[in-house]
């Protein structure tokens, strides 16, 4: 074994340990993906909101979402008043007539929680359907990992959406897939309120 | 092809026939189960009561939990007031001493999760960690099908827990599987509060 690759495992192994230790660190907040093209990407976001606010914790939401239409989640988190909530321009769509529009909307929504990541006030933030807006181009992957590396470290952020880049997934402390096993009548089964949105 | 064949083709897509029309119905309340060995299985079934409450339905969890702990989703809930909940014998853990006792203990909290999805009362009913009762034999899967057959048939029902059984996935409308893709450093993330319970 030459000293160069030895000086290079060792490298490697210290960064691994210290990677090691951090994650043992109660404190640090984790970033989780959820992806896949299975349901429960979101939902379990939400169900780890509810979660959070069990144990009195602060969280916040910043929704990249397809289109203006109520959603159950909606109506409960603003009803309850307990959840910092933002929810990119209203009227938005992902196939737009005006990309350019899109683009400074998702942007806008991405600066505001990356000032929420920063400000250290909370203990979880969910960037809802934000994979989706890399996908798109409308956020780089770079500055969305620029972002979550410049927030207070106590603070958990999940990623949601699918086809999430495989920079981020790099990146993430875990990544969770959702897949459907088994869903044989899609064509039939419709979309429904409390299930679905 | 033969006659006999051609019956049987015929049959099949009657019944398929069928199965769709069913499921078109909106008022139909699907049986849906969240299975696999990643995060996410019950967190998204508490992110869909968020939904449901979003919309005002009705809704009850029957927990088939592992151990007396205090949960976040438990302490959330419970201060809303808003959700009929269960949770099995307190002090109850998989790995028992007494095998007898926890028996009937699994088999009481279904009764009651019957009882609730024969009432026609509850838009939705999420009956959490029940697929684990079943990998034990504390319940049978022939009795859980039983169970749900004989529903009010608005009633959304959600299982979750990990190693569902082939048979209710064969039963139920939609399995969603979620899946740990990346958990680098598994031994050294502990679980915590908010993120995991």
């Amino acid at each position: 074994m030459s000293d160069d690759h030895k000086q290079k495992m060792q490298e490697r192994q210290a960064k691994q340990r210290a990677k090691v230790a951090e994650l043992q660190d109660p404190e640090k907040g984790l970033v989780l993906i959820h992806t896949g093209a299975g349901k429960g990407k979101s939902s379990s976001a939400f169900g780890v909101i509810v979660r959070a606010l069990g144990w009195k914790q602060k969280v916040g939401v910043v929704q990249f979402i397809k289109g203006k239409w109520k959603t159950g989640e909606r109506q409960f988190f603003d009803r309850l008043g307990e959840v910092t909530w933002h929810t990119m321009g209203e009227g938005f769509t992902w196939d737009t007539q005006d990309k350019e529009r899109d683009i400074a909307a998702a942007q806008a929504a991405f600066a505001k929680g990356r000032e929420m990541m920063e400000s250290g006030d909370y203990d979880l933030i969910v960037m809802d359907e934000i994979n989706i807006a890399m996908r798109y181009d409308y956020l780089s992957v770079e500055d969305v990992i620029a972002g979550l590396d410049a927030r207070d470290k106590r603070t958990a952020v999940i990623l949601t959406g699918r086809d999430a880049k495989p920079e981020l997934c790099d990146y993430a402390d875990l990544v969770t897939e959702m897949t459907e096993v088994k869903h044989p009548f899609k064509a039939g089964i419709k979309a429904q309120r409390g299930v679905d949105y």
